[in-house]
């Protein structure tokens, strides 16, 4: 076999499938190799003639069948099963070649990797890939680790496969090693907070003002023509309009209310702790599922009290008038909530030694990716007018945005507890709002409280030093 | 020198000097060894009147110099340092002999340490000592994990250095390996929420209400009083009661509002996550503090918006019904964290084989620990009553006092939310209440969504399969 194939791909599960497909119809000769046969025997015969596949039956074929230096990108589950096939790809590459690994593998787990294979004189590329089989299939966005001479080779290829957002491909060389796939977690986080902060304008709609499913779809839609404008936003008008063909209720009432999840928010958030910066909108968000899944607590604590306590606040007179509030109220959270994953982003930089363009993650999240939004074109703008920007939530733009919504966005939480319906998102942006803009906070009094109990010692506002007071003895300050 | 100690202490800081005094005091002939030779001097000197004390210079000395059962408390920072210096007794040690790690440590390095010593015939205990150096001197809470044959020899021990309410020692054997360690770190967890609900109700009187510091102190005098009864409320009205000498200012308002934390506290969010038990009051008192002490974040957005936003609620006509609203909103959201709190502990049993006790747990915590506290009797009755309950949340007892806070909690948040001061501990305990109370939650949206752009399928209320929507074709449903 004459080696002929500029890329590889290991895997042919459906986002293998779908990406080795979207390669070819983009040109590209691609190896194809997945550990049994029929995976790759019907990608072929089902879309051969979408391009130029090489099929191998053997791991050693595929990689013969590859033009050097070669690139092999596995698609396969996160987590022990790619350190398999990625030692077994290794086995049978040159120095010089690379493997990129395009599944949802932790960020620690690809600087791992990474070293393992540049010990060889590999390369070994992290990449997060983007938008789900849609997206692999017909542009994702793709967030790539790695070192620079590893995206010489990548980077035409994955730009030929991604989302293009005016006339700019959803996809970009990040930062070393774990960059590419930090980001893509970071991403997910943020998936998981716009779409609690959905569901909570969702509830309020549905259960204070009393909407139908249909006619919230409709509010949606006319939300998605504005500043919320987003993929999330324009599916979940698609959900509500949806109406269940063997009850004829609403889609959105049959569905069990016990919502799934497959990790990347959960690492976002043991992340988020470790690097110290607080993301109580992706928390709240992937608390918010567990809850939901803990079906017998629910049903003991709902025999307990039933579900009528709070319900006190009669449906708003003017509906119109709530909407928009919810509408702002949303608005606002997103900001909050996408400023916490941008200041995790520059927290995880800053441990890991990567510069990431802030602006240029925002660009290559316009297109392709689960929470593509116009909204995203506001941020690259933060950030190219001021590079050193310190938080989202000091850009003008949404300063502008979030003094505009303050009002609304109070009364919608107010009008949340006064009601009993659970806004864990919306309340934890607004506390973090109010938390970041206040000149002082209760943590003095924490500060007070630790050193009493555990001679943690304070610092004080007024000159520097270590002090501890003598609790126990006279009270009197020392300075330690 | 001949064997005559029946317990010693490795490390000789202020922790495990305090221990050593507190099992001298109690009649134990407490060997001693410390890395650095004067620490152990500087011990028996000012201290050696209060017992019996056996200094050695050489930990070959220190060990010979132990009755069989040897048992070695360690009390070192957690981390490698307490590998290094298991590792180093346990190489003098005999079969039977014990090594107690009274340190931090993550339960999971106890697991891992105790396979190691079992593999070499020895007992590794790992305990929680709560109570800082106050109750490690006078009667710490002891939470007891290894063998029941550890305990055998353990247990006299540490029952006698224990705090002891009401005839009863707060230290007990809870399971076997990690499970006092994990049982220490959820505690820590708790007392984060804790701290974090007390400084919320702070910020309301004082911002709120407009209560001085000392007026606030008082308060916080009456409450102790009641079903808040507990160590945290009284040295927050000793903290709020302190005056500054240098400025005559509240001790408070001299004290930067910047919270440290050691750690444990994030690891219970982060083990909370892997376990999926939803710990939003802890996740956002570990929030809260991370956000205190970003200062450049907090100086960037109070630049931008100032400090005014949204106190657009007047003082409280009736003062002492907004203290008394407060009051009733900090026991609420105290209870929700609790029982978030045993949520985990379940869980942690689960997966780890550990028979927790539950009522015993609050037991022990009801002296010596930081969180010590009348309540906990409560928890205990609930347990007692029915030892199957699924959350404290529907214990009659809690139910009852849930419904009697309704109101004024919900008005709490609500004014927090209107008048611009953070309370993201209330809100989350208010949100994860009506999450579990509710019979329909918003997670059907979201399952919704995930099935239209992740195909990742959904469950029906009316009957059994797992489905999916053709959402890019007809929209037919299908079982999959």
């Amino acid at each position: 076999m004459s080696a002929r194939a500029g890329v590889g791909v290991v895997g042919l599960a459906v986002m293998g499938s779908n990406l080795a497909r979207n390669l070819a119809r983009n040109g590209h000769t691609v190896a194809l190799w997945n550990r049994t046969q029929e995976k790759t025997t019907a990608l072929v015969e089902a879309h051969g003639h979408e391009g130029d596949f090489v099929p191998s039956e053997e791991l050693a074929d595929f990689v013969a069948s590859l033009t050097t230096p070669r690139c092999v990108i596995v698609m396969v589950q996160a987590g022990p099963g790619t350190d398999a096939v990625v030692d077994a790809v290794a086995e049978l590459l040159e120095p010089g070649d690379m493997v990129v690994d395009g599944g949802n593998a932790l960020f620690g787990d690809t600087i791992r990797r990474t070293e393992a294979l540049e010990a060889k004189g590999l390369h070994f590329v992290g990449a997060g890939v983007s938008g789900g089989e849609e997206g692999a299939l017909n542009g994702p966005s793709i967030m790539v680790g790695g070192s620079d001479e590893a995206y010489e080779t990548l980077g035409p290829i994955v730009e030929s496969i991604a989302a293009v957002v005016d006339g700019t491909p959803c996809a970009a060389h990040l930062g070393t090693d774990g960059a590419g796939h930090f980001v893509k977690m970071v991403h997910n986080g943020i998936e998981y907070a716009d779409m609690q902060l959905i569901g909570e304008a969702y509830d309020l709609l549905r259960n204070v003002a009393g909407l139908s499913p249909s006619a919230i779809s409709e509010i949606f839609v006319g939300w998605n023509s504005g500043e919320l404008d987003s993929f999330l936003i324009e599916i979940t008008a698609d959900v509500l309009a949806q109406v269940d063909a063997s009850t004829g209720q609403p889609f959105v009432d049959v569905v069990l209310d016990q919502a799934g999840m497959k990790g990347t928010g959960t690492w976002t958030v043991q992340t988020a702790l470790t690097l110290g910066t607080p993301v109580s909108g992706i928390a709240e968000a992937v608390f918010a599922r567990a809850l939901s899944s803990h079906r017998e607590t629910r049903d003991a604590v709902q025999a307990a009290y039933g579900t009528t306590s709070g319900s006190t606040v009669p449906v708003p007179d003017d509906v119109d008038a709530f909407v928009e509030q919810v509408r702002r109220a949303l608005y606002a959270s997103k900001i909050v909530s996408y400023a916490q994953g941008f200041d995790m982003l520059a927290a995880g930089a800053l441990l890991h030694g990567w510069s990431l363009d802030m602006g240029q993650i925002a660009t290559i999240w316009r297109g392709g990716c689960i929470i593509r939004a116009r909204f995203l074109d506001r941020i690259t703008e933060a950030y190219a007018a001021d590079p050193a920007l310190v938080s989202l939530l000091s850009a003008p733009v949404f300063v502008e945005a979030l003094q505009g919504a303050d009002a609304a966005w109070r009364q919608v939480v107010s009008t949340a507890a006064l009601s009993g319906v659970p806004t864990p998102g919306f309340a934890a942006a607004l506390a973090a709002f109010d938390g970041s803009r206040r000149d002082r906070l209760p943590a003095a009094l924490v500060q007070g409280q630790r050193d009493l109990f555990g001679a943690h010692t304070y610092r004080r506002v007024d000159r520097e030093g270590t002090f501890h007071v003598m609790w126990g003895e006279d009270r009197r300050e020392t300075e330690v």
